[in-house]
């Protein structure tokens, strides 16, 4: 990689086909948009040192709502732009998924990955923990590939308040990463925190701690974004990230665009041609317009994350969180609550899945209306989000300085904690054994890049593969987004390739069916069609049940609205304290909800499936006889 | 204005009054919600060198829309916060207007501006020509107050094939304004052209070459607007502009809560306060919702700016000239136009009313499709629009270099252009004389502000007058962008003063009446009333006409659709050549039309107040019997 240092000029990596889209339009960009502008992505922005183009959001989404394959997606744009690097982004040991992977299949998925067309792999973890991070680095590394371990940036170096995120523990996490075999260091500043002069004090400081080539992701969520790349230019920073100015700002990159303008002249000017970028760009305006529903409604820059330290990705999907379980109003509240979490947890690095686990615990306080007091006060009697209570375990790893331990032993009320990395604690998956599974749960055969897709996402992955079944081969006619946006009466001109133009019409949209389902009639090319499209937003009726007495322990309420999941006692079981009762889960947030004391269950009023409001009463208990 | 040299922090000046929504929301925030939070301004920004709150547009839209009075604006506030310097934009021999006025009317509207409360006056001149300028700054220091004279800025300084925008041009040009008695002096960087090195370079060269403390004013259309700020304050500028977060950022200026941050234990620290700054930003994030209907729609930055080089001011209400025109669909042609334009203009600043010119013509020219050969070889035959023929007339002034002079001639077809200060033509106003033809017009006494009013925008004022007389006295219930979004059955809190708040309940609204009124009908803290207002959005229906042979130059067309405003000719009159005609408006640009030879009128099919569209055959000539 040393000739990536011996550049003058500073290399860019254009987030277009990733992270911008997931910053600002919750990665729904389709792999339709993103194949039609890839060939001449390809040659009017040859000059770029990588595309970004894959990672944990656009793997599930792909597949999740789009109902896409993630993988066709890679080959796609692989065959159409032969002449750039592909980047992706790899949260270390939890890959593409929220949770900790065996060995194995960390290594399985870096190869099919590998295989599919990445070249450079930008490894991080969300609590800095490098042990997590090695067997990553080592696979890409084993592959030939480009192995680019990220520091995730917090807090400020600048501010003496904060000196766990201090310039010397960056240094020395850098030397870390070096060691551990990374070819480029990345800066992860996931939420936009690294100020201009902060970031030309770091880059200083990492250009002579290690040899390394140096790459900063930063995000414009508070404004000084631009700003902070030129200063980081300024102090030597090898290769940037940015986004095609019309998916830039805000909680996206920088423009790459101003850039280019930016430095035009300089010693560093990137010697890429803004004209030809610009051409693009128009493309981009127009292709954003088809995506307006997934706007998050940000107008302007807000230099309160420096207070809230929300990563770019994560606020719009958060806000949507509190918005399905009733917190519309109390948006203010949730921002500030996730603070105090974040220091309540010890002042830990918040990139997903660790500002997950912040972010469940900040909307069950507001939710609950719980203060930070009330948490050590009551907290043995409150049964926390699971996510909170794994992150205490250590199942996500170990933080820097070590878990809070009066905070850790009321969420584990008496579970043991791990400090070895999770990974040693799991057992291999038999890829044969679970081959056979999976093929006799979608009754085809499946390849190993789907067997990878199951084992990251097993639901969502028989899902999408139950809907293909349904509807078809993927294609441009069965992913409902087309129909997005269409009133009845509006066409729109589909090119599924040069030359081969659909006209699609929306004529009229059925009734809401049993299970959610409409079909929509629309003319392709003139003839009439229709296909059943499941309506994610019809609303299912919800029941009023009785509430929970919150002043009667043995009266098992909800956390929050959502639905039960799991009932794992009867009636008249006795339980002992801790034992789990039921699941529920909101959003994507799953409560496991245990029993307080030693008793009897009297009475169970949820079945599995159900929806319920917050307080909603869940089982009674009783006395133990 | 040896202390503000010698801070060593820098200052700064808020915009969010003036610029920030002129720039975001078409100059469409109210006093009422100015007011509202100018108390906690003054507190928890008490730090700032000046409040920017008046301008050009500002004075304009508060009684052209907002049926509100401009001066009552400003004595409000400066009533709530007296310990803020208070800012305002003057358009040097333009005052607050499009036209030149006579020296005595600038210096009556300095006066008054200056005893109504402003401290500051940033003037400039939309050519940078400083003989335009001399009698506003020498009235600014007659009153004993801030004269800040700009530069504007256009072109890039280290672009080799702009010669005439050079560094040596700008840093000639402030020892000019020096000389011609600034106290400060301001780059009015109106597109937001300054790039980052740039602005340390122009910087740095000025400080050498003047005295006085600099201030500098960008906007952050590109991206590039908080590094350019940056970068300024590093080479040692004294002021910079910002806007609140929430009104900040794109077309506005940079964030003044993201620049706090960002200087933070920097030697250049500027001593605000980011929490107390947040909380005036929450306000401004709730009332920016209530403007939703004036947003641009402009989602992120664009380095195209870079290419067209139009005034963060000018883009929307550009756009929605051109849309208003028949013309949304050929946004981007209108764009490149405008670049055009520039350069057959021999490369000219442009900024209100220069930038104006600038885009008439280039509306002009994609609405006749012409192209820059077209204008040169049918250029004789063509009615450009009038603010072109004065522009080269020379009623702007002169621009840095001359005008072209084969288009000079083209233009105005054998008139005179003048190369003296236009004001020096102008007999002074008698406003005595002026007073007593105001007073019959309104029916009542009028101060010498509302004079004022009159004699920059004469048919504002008057409807403006006429509207208060209508509906009585300025207050909530007579501005009708309360209504603003409301749905029949929605209804919103009104705090008119502390613990006084009206809830007003929108209940329906009335059918299209005669002159294009409407009865609204609402609720007032529970008692019904209701309102009559003009609904302007309310379509007047055109008439089919025919079209005029474009071949034959004996059939005079409409160049823009539009209104009939004069008919100047009866029907069997005899014109020569060059003869008004008629004239017509479209949007804010009048287009006077000549006849193109020696001819008769034969026939007039047109009437003043008639709507027009492109090509509508206005009158056909005959031979000269």
């Amino acid at each position: 990689m040393r000739w990536i240092r011996d550049q003058k000029r500073v290399l860019v990596t254009d987030t277009t086909f990733r992270d911008a889209h997931q910053s600002l339009l919750a990665t729904r960009v389709r792999t339709y948009d993103l194949v039609r502008i890839a060939e001449a992505t390809g040659k009017l922005a040859a000059g770029l040192f990588s595309l970004e183009m894959w990672g944990g959001a656009t793997f599930d989404v792909a597949m999740r709502f789009l109902k896409e394959c993630p993988w066709e997606r890679l080959e796609k744009l692989r065959a159409k732009i032969p002449n750039i690097l592909f980047q992706m982004l790899l949260r270390g040991a939890n890959a593409v998924g929220y949770a900790n992977y065996p060995d194995n299949v960390i290594r399985a998925f870096v190869k099919e990955a590998a295989r599919a067309g990445i070249d450079v792999f930008r490894i991080f973890d969300s609590l800095n923990w490098v042990d997590n991070m090695r067997v990553a680095i080592e696979a890409v590394r084993e592959e030939g590939k480009v192995a680019e371990a990220a520091i995730c940036y917090t807090g400020d170096i600048h501010d003496p308040s904060r000196p766990k995120y201090s310039l010397q523990y960056y240094v020395e996490l850098a030397k870390e990463l070096e060691k551990a075999g990374a070819h480029i260091l990345a800066i992860k500043d996931m939420a936009g925190l690294l100020k201009p002069y902060a970031a030309y004090d770091l880059i200083r400081a990492l250009k002579d701690a290690v040899d390394l080539p140096i790459h900063l992701h930063t995000h414009d969520t508070s404004g000084n974004g631009m700003a902070t790349l030129l200063k980081a230019i300024e102090a030597g920073v090898d290769i940037v990230d940015c986004a095609t100015s019309a998916l830039s700002g805000l909680t996206s990159q920088p423009s790459l665009n101003a850039l280019v303008y930016a430095l035009q002249r300089h010693e560093r000017d990137t010697g890429l041609d803004p004209d030809a970028l610009q051409k693009l760009d128009h493309y981009w305006e127009d292709v954003r317009k088809y995506y307006k529903g997934f706007e998050s409604g940000l107008l302007a820059p807000s230099a309160e994350v420096y207070r809230h330290e929300m990563p770019g990705g994560q606020y719009s999907n958060l806000q949507q969180q509190a918005k399905a379980v009733g917190l519309d109003d109390r948006w203010d509240e949730v921002k500030e609550m996730y603070a105090v979490v974040n220091r309540m947890f010890g002042d830990i690095v918040k990139v997903t899945p660790s500002s997950k686990v912040v972010g469940d615990m900040a909307l069950f306080m507001v939710q609950n209306n719980l203060t930070e007091e009330d948490v050590y006060e009551k907290g043995h009697a409150l049964s926390f989000p699971d996510s909170v209570v794994q992150f205490f375990q250590g199942y996500l790893g170990q933080p820097p300085g070590g878990f809070p331990p009066k905070l850790q032993e009321i969420v584990l009320k008496g579970r043991e904690p791990i400090t070895c990395r999770p990974g040693e604690l799991l057992e291999p998956v038999d890829f044969d054994a679970l081959r056979l599974e999976v093929e006799s749960k979608v009754g085809r055969t499946v390849t190993n890049r789907e067997l990878l897709s199951y084992v990251l996402y097993p639901q969502v992955f028989l899902d999408y593969a139950q809907h293909v079944q349904t509807y078809g081969d993927v294609s441009v006619l069965d992913t409902p987004t087309f129909f997005y946006g269409l009133r009845p009466g509006e066409e729109i001109a589909v090119e599924i390739e040069r030359g081969k133009t659909l006209i699609i019409k929306l004529l009229s949209v059925g009734e809401l069916q049993q299970g959610g389902l409409r079909t929509v009639y629309f003319e392709l090319n003139g003839q009439p069609r229709e296909i059943l499209i499941r309506d994610e937003s019809a609303h299912v009726a919800t029941e009023e049940r009785p509430k929970a007495d919150p002043a009667n322990p043995l009266e098992i309420g909800a956390t929050m609205p959502g639905k039960v999941i799991k009932v794992l006692v009867e009636a008249g079981d006795r339980v002992r304290k801790g034992e789990h009762l039921l699941v529920t889960e909101a959003m994507k947030m799953e409560t496991t909800i245990q029993a307080p004391c030693e008793a009897v269950v009297e009475e169970i009023l949820v079945r599995e499936g159900d929806s319920v409001q917050t307080g909603d009463l869940l089982l009674r208990l009783g006395k133990k006889a």
